[in-house]
């Protein structure tokens, strides 16, 4: 915490959503407080929105608690999917009480959009996020109050059914599904994440999406800090590192799409809007002006290989 | 290859079609003769039969040398798309007088059916495979009697592809893609080879063509051995070794299938009669019982990792 917490405003960033997913998941209102505590005693001009694991005990009455407590998301993994979610969900119509308590409290859903694989159904992580989408849609019919993140996503047909459904369903993007497609996640364990990165197709039904300035997509990072021994072994663990170098990384992408008059949307606007959070009134500053990702962070301990490592970016943070 | 060769009877095999992209890559009949000459040094006991690379210097004049000199095939690479593959195939068509050639002198045309990545076509390396499919029907129509095997199989497609053509059509399947999906191939580079293996049902028309025991489906290798620090870094390098457990390998997989009374047609027999080769007359024999796949090859030096490093395999090389 105390090397990757820094990491978040050198990327020009001062307002992030937590997620639980920690060992042990942050699965109640005082854990979330604690974690937050914590986070702001390593930079308090960071605001840490926080969320909740949705784990079989999450109870109607600890979502009034945390929404008194300004927790303001629940997060929900699919059983197995994704670090550290060994707790997720099997079933969304056990959490009905849970989901009409926070369309009660303004609680937001933020989903993890993939079903587990399955060799009969030919289900695996090229088409575990297409197949998850009848899903959200049932949620959204059953609680069209109840606001909705379909969390980093990666398809073409992601994308469409986030737009079909009403405003209280949204979508975050990240800096690297903009950069990757399935050619460059095998044998590149560092732009290994899940869901990964699909066809060309899909990635620019990600670029379409934020080069239409639509507000229903907005920037989420993911951004996963993992040791280098880590990813470059037999078996590595799925994230993309990218907090360092967050708005870099964007401006970058964007001004290569010929977007960037939506960067501001994307990363700041959009996302507070659909939180009701005011807007952020002190942001960070961009430049033009090369910068070079460095080959690591932190490398005589922590050792974490950022996304673009080595690459130089066109666009850097002056101030934050 | 003084380490890697020796592994080849290791696995049960005493015939191997030699491919010839080495540095440099085996363009002459000269050189291809060299290398079989080298090969047998190490293990005179394994048959080796040579391939030449087709690059645009190969003239039908060298094509009739070559089966002069019972070299039995020629490999095509797509440009760019595996190890070694920079000299490879762009378009086909000026490969004419060379196909004809190899028509009238009975040798095998040997594909890597791969078409180069593309993002304005949606082409990337999960559809390059089915892509190419036209392309092998293509030459197979203007050159009816040309032998072509599609090497390495990997989808549904071009199982389906290879059964609609006639019988101077054939594919080779590899150990590892009985076993793989893309699942296993993100984050774990010693799965990672081109082509790669694609969706649950892909590798089900892989098996269902091998329990089928339609001669047009037979073993190729495809093994490819690679030292650990150039699999588990980066960028890994691209294929699996499969050479010193070939053989148990393939019992296992097929004795879980239910479909041993298959091994020795796909092993065997399929492959030499399309070459027309006489069969084998010395096999390997194998043995019920549970053997560990070691969790390194000539870990002093070479450091390869085989497939299935560190399980445990059913079937076993009693004598080879």
């Amino acid at each position: 915490m105390r090397v990757i917490v820094p990491q978040v405003r050198r990327g020009g960033i001062k307002r992030a959503l937590i997620m639980p997913n920690t060992v042990p998941p942050i699965t109640t209102v005082e854990m979330a407080l604690d974690y937050q505590r914590q986070l702001t005693e390593i930079d308090p001009e960071v605001e840490y929105f926080m969320t909740l694991y949705l784990t079989a005990d999450l109870t109607p009455e600890m979502v009034e608690q945390a929404a008194a407590a300004n927790i303001i998301g629940v997060k929900s993994y699919p059983a197995g999917l994704t670090t550290n979610s060994e707790l997720g969900v099997k079933d969304y119509d056990i959490f009905d009480p849970v989901f009409a308590a926070m369309e009660t409290h303004g609680l937001v859903l933020e989903v993890h959009g993939e079903v587990p694989s399955n060799d009969e159904d030919n289900i695996c992580v090229m088409n575990a996020e297409r197949h998850f989408l009848p899903r959200l849609h049932h949620i959204h019919e059953k609680f069209p109050n109840l606001k909705i993140v379909l969390e980093h996503t990666t398809t073409f047909e992601a994308i469409e059914a986030v737009k079909q459904c009403g405003d209280n369903v949204g979508a975050t993007i990240t800096a690297h599904h903009l950069e990757l497609t399935i050619d460059k996640v095998v044998g590149q364990p560092h732009h290994f994440c899940k869901p990964i990165a699909k066809y060309p197709r899909d990635r620019q039904a990600l670029r379409d999406a934020v080069i239409s300035g639509n507000p229903k997509f907005f920037l989420g990072s993911d951004s996963a800090p993992h040791p280098r021994d880590k990813k470059e072994c037999s078996h590595a663990c799925a994230g993309v590192f990218t907090s360092g170098y967050l708005m870099p990384y964007l401006a970058d992408t964007f001004d290569r799409l010929g977007c960037l008059d939506k960067l501001e949307g994307f990363a700041t606007i959009y996302g507070a809007a659909f939180y009701n959070k005011p807007r952020q009134t002190v942001m960070c500053k961009l430049v033009k002006g090369p910068i070079k990702v460095p080959e690591m962070i932190d490398p005589d301990a922590m050792k974490v290989v950022p996304f673009r490592a080595g690459e130089t970016l066109q666009w850097s943070v002056a101030e934050c």
